[in-house]
C-alpha cells in the first residue's frame, strides 16, 4: 500500500447556471475502500457513444476554447438554448464519467481480500479516473492471461448484446434487427448471433460496413444508402422473420420503416384485417445517435410497440441470471466479445481538441481507450 | 317464425382489383341459427369511427359516384395509388360492416331458447343489415325496459373505456390522459373516471369541446386550440401524476407532447440522470383520427413506451373477467355508458351523399345510429 498516492484525479463533466459545459480534470483524496469494496486502479475505460451523452451534455463543442496547462486541460463550451432548464438536475454539480473499465485490485476492505491484485473488470461510473472504489460483487476478476486492455469492454457492449438476444427469447421472437450495426456493439452482436444461432438483419449506412459485418460472418445486412434497402429490408427481415429490432439510432424514419418491414412479411400470412396483422413487432430504442425527430408513419396496424430501452434497468430485472451473462462475457472476452480500439488517450489528451471532435463526430464504429496510467 | 322474411339485407363494401370502392346493399338468404344460435333482428347498429375505416377502405369519397334506386344505393369511389396493393387481402370479397349491435331474438337453435323475445346487445361484424345470426354466449341480453336503440353501443365504446381504466390498474398507473376526448366514448370515459375515482386528463381540440366535458364533471381538460397548451398539459399531468395515456388521433406530435408533459412531471422528483426519469412512461395508440406521420421529439429519456392497442386482443386476454365488464355495462346502460346520436339511418339512407360526407369528416362528437327497421 505504501506506494499508493495520496490523491487521484478524475475527469469531471460541469454545468453552470450561465449555461456552460465544464470539462476538466480534477484532483480528489484517494478513495479508501470500506467493508466488502475493493480500490482498482484503473488501466483501461472505453469511451462509449452513451458516456458522452452526459459527458458533453449536448454542449456546441465546435464553439469550444481549451485552456489550462497541459496536464490540466480545461474545456468549455456553450450549451444550447433551454438546455439549463433539461439539465437543472445536474447544474452546479461536477460529475464523473465513464460508465465501465477494468485494472488492478491494489487495496482491499475487510472481506474482499481475496481480489488482491487480480485484475478485474468493472461497470458503473466514474471509471476515467486513476484510481476508483467498487464492491467487491460487482467486479468481474477477469481470466489468466487476459489484460485490462482485454477487459476494459466487459459490461456495456457485451451485456446490451447478451441483452438483445436474452430478450428476444424472453419475449418470444425468433429474429433480430439491429440498426448503427456496423458498431463496437454491432461487429459484437453479429458474432453473438452466429454462434447462438440467431437469424440478424444488420441495418448501416455504407457499403464499406455491409462489407466489414459480411467479413465477420453476416448473412442479413441492409445498406440505408442503397437505392433498393426498402426491398432490402422486407427481404431480409422475411427471410429471418425477424419481429424484434434493436434501434441505436432513435431518429428519423428508420424504427418505422423497420416496423413497415416486418408488417409486410407478416401480412403475406393469414387472413386480411384492416386493423393490420396480429403479429406483434416491436422495436426497442437504445441510443440516440440521430437527433432529429422520429417520425412514424403508421402503415403496420395496431400490433407494434416502441419502447425506450437501457441496459441498467433490464439488468435490474436479471437477478441471479446476471452472473451467468457475465461469466459467458469472461469466457468469450477475447473473442466474441472482443473489442477493438482506435487509438489510446491519458487522462488529459481525452480533452484536446482532436478527441473531442471525435466524439462529436459519433463515427459509428471508432471507439477510443482511456488509459489513465501509460507511460 | 311465420312473419320471417325468405330474405335479408346487407351493407356491403367491395375493393376491385382496378382500384374502385363499392358500397352497396345486398340482398341474401335469411341466416338460420344452429346450434346454441340465435337469429337477432338488428333493429340499432351504430356507426363507430372505426368501423369506418373498413367500409370506406380509405377511399377518396370527395370523387364519389352515387347511383342506384332509392332503396338499392350504390357509391363507387376511386381508391389511392398503392391502395390495391395494400389491401390485397380483401380485393374482390364483398365484406359485410358493422361492430356491434342491438335487437331482437326472432328464431334460435337448440340451446338458446331462452333468449327468445329477449331485447339483447351484441358485438362483432355485420351488424349493418336486417338480420344477422350471433352465438348465444356473445349476446348481452339488455335490462327490462331498456330499448334496442339503448344497448346499441354496449360493446365497443363502454368495452373500450373499461378497457382503459383496466389497463391502468393491471399496469399499476395512478392517472390517465385522453386524446380526442370530446368523442362519444371520451364523455363515457369522463362519467367512469369520475364514478370509479380514477384521475382523467382529456384533451380536446376546441374550447366549445373543453366545455362540454367540463359540464359532465371532468376537472383536468386541456385544449390543444390554446396558446397554454403544453403548459396546461405539464399543470394537469403533474396534478395527476397520470403515466398512461390512451391517443385516438395516431398523428402529429401529440403523443410526444403527452410523454414530455409527464417527463417534465417525473422529473420534479427523485435524481438527476442523463437517461431521463426511471418513472415508465406509456402511450398506447387505439386510434388513427389524424393520419399525418407521428412525430416523437425524443425528450423523455428511455423509460417510456408507445404501442397499438386494439380492443379485441384486449378482450382475448381477459377471459372471465369480460362477463363482469359486461354486467357492469348492461347495469350502467342508460348511465356512464349512455350514448347520444347525432341522427338515424336506415341502411340506404347511410349510403346517401350526406352521410357519406359526414362519415369522411370524421368531426367528434357525432355519431349515427343505423335503424334498419325504422318506418
Amino acid at each position: 500500500m505504501s506506494e499508493l498516492p495520496a490523491t487521484s484525479l478524475e475527469l469531471r463533466s460541469l454545468v453552470t447556471a450561465d449555461g456552460t459545459l465544464e470539462l476538466s480534470l480534477v484532483e480528489v483524496p484517494l478513495p479508501v475502500p470500506a467493508d466488502d469494496e475493493v480500490l482498482v486502479r484503473i488501466d483501461a475505460a472505453p469511451i462509449n457513444p452513451t458516456d458522452m451523452i452526459h459527458f458533453l451534455a449536448g454542449a456546441d463543442l465546435s464553439r469550444a476554447d481549451f485552456s489550462g496547462p497541459a496536464d490540466r486541460p480545461v474545456v468549455t463550451a456553450p450549451l444550447a438554448d433551454g438546455a439549463v432548464r433539461r439539465l437543472a438536475g445536474r447544474v452546479g454539480t461536477s460529475l464523473p464519467a465513464g460508465s465501465e473499465g477494468a485494472g488492478t485490485v491494489v487495496a482491499t476492505g475487510t472481506g474482499a481480500e481475496a481480489l488482491l491484485g487480480r485484475t478485474v473488470a468493472l461497470g458503473g461510473t466514474a471509471t476515467y479516473a486513476h484510481y476508483r472504489v467498487a464492491n467487491a460483487a460487482f467486479c468481474l476478476p477477469l481470466p489468466d492471461g487476459a489484460t485490462a486492455k482485454d477487459g476494459a469492454s466487459s459490461f456495456v457492449n457485451p451485456l446490451t448484446a447478451l441483452g438483445m438476444v436474452t430478450t428476444l427469447r424472453r419475449e418470444g421472437h425468433t429474429g433480430l434487427v439491429n440498426t448503427a450495426a456496423a458498431s463496437n456493439l454491432g461487429q459484437m452482436l453479429v458474432k453473438l448471433c452466429l454462434r447462438d444461432d440467431v437469424p440478424l438483419v444488420s441495418i448501416v449506412r455504407r457499403p464499406e460496413q455491409a462489407e466489414l459485418l459480411r467479413s465477420l460472418g453476416a448473412k442479413f445486412v441492409c445498406d440505408t444508402s442503397a437505392r433498393t434497402f426498402m426491398d432490402d429490408l422486407i427481404a431480409a427481415v422475411t427471410a429471418t422473420s425477424a419481429t424484434l429490432a434493436f434501434d441505436a439510432t432513435g431518429g428519423g424514419a428508420l424504427a418505422s420503416q423497420i416496423l413497415t418491414a416486418m408488417e409486410v412479411a407478416a401480412s403475406t400470412t393469414g387472413p386480411f384485417s384492416g386493423y393490420g396483422s396480429t403479429v406483434h413487432k416491436q422495436v426497442y430504442v437504445y441510443g440516440g445517435l440521430d437527433p432529429s425527430p422520429m417520425v412514424l408513419t403508421r402503415s403496420y396496424g395496431f400490433a407494434w410497440g416502441l419502447s425506450g430501452w437501457l441496459l441498467t434497468p433490464f439488468l435490474a430485472g436479471l437477478g441471479g441470471d446476471m452472473r451467468t451473462l457475465l461469466g459467458r462475457v469472461a469466457a468469450e472476452l477475447t473473442t466474441t466479445f472482443a473489442s477493438h480500439y482506435t487509438g489510446e488517450l491519458s487522462l488529459a489528451q481525452a480533452l484536446n481538441p482532436q478527441a473531442i471532435s471525435a466524439y462529436t463526430k459519433r463515427a459509428t464504429g471508432e471507439k477510443y481507450l482511456i488509459t489513465p496510467h501509460a507511460a
